[in-house]
């Protein structure tokens, strides 16, 4: 099982003016890029997820899964994005457990979108 | 060239209480069964797209192709949106030029997620 997390290059914090150089966004992928990396789960940068007001912003999809796009990521927040991308990447269609999801994903959540073929369940 | 519209059933308005039985969601998804149905396009309900504050919601996809997400949806968006629908069906990656965009879609994305595949471009 598998999962590709995107990271958003571009992204600033939402509703703060930019500090330095790098953007949020490069920063938060230095910041997952420095930590163990989960079976099964694979990074890409990307230039814009074009949630610019909801930044840092990530989504995670996987080939017959359900997608899932989370905004306000913090710095901070790189071990539990890693531990929602495993946690992902380990199910079959990418709704993990309500309870299983770490905070940041049940609180943040800003869209999902069904796998292309329809799946064998849904969620409410 | 084919595209999914996936249309959010329990949408409420944003900002709004609903005022009769059935959520705007769902209106809006008989408000573009009721349209010409665009070649390539199919439509489908789904159950919940995670934007609840920014009802209604609409999303796009398509095999090797960009995902869009739209929100603040309104009843009378629905020929705007089976028109942005169409272009992107059209599409080889998603990514319709910005001025063929609907305004709707210019001034209301929530998100959006590259293809599995790397794609061949990407977008400022």
């Amino acid at each position: 099982m598998t999962a590709t997390l995107f990271v958003c290059q571009t992204c600033r914090i939402a509703g703060q003016e930019p500090e330095g150089e790098d953007r949020p966004g490069a920063l938060l992928h230095h910041a997952l890029l420095a930590e163990p990396l989960p079976d099964g789960v694979t990074i890409r940068a990307v230039d814009c997820l074009s949630a610019c007001s909801q930044g840092c912003s990530v989504a995670l999809s996987g080939i017959g899964k359900w997608t899932y796009v989370y905004g306000r990521m913090a710095l901070t927040d790189a071990a539990a994005i890693l531990d929602g991308a495993a946690r992902y990447a380990a199910s079959n269609d990418g709704v993990v457990p309500w309870r299983e999801r770490p905070e940041i994903f049940r609180k943040q959540s800003l869209a999902r979108i069904p796998p292309q073929a329809p799946p064998n369940r849904s969620e409410p």
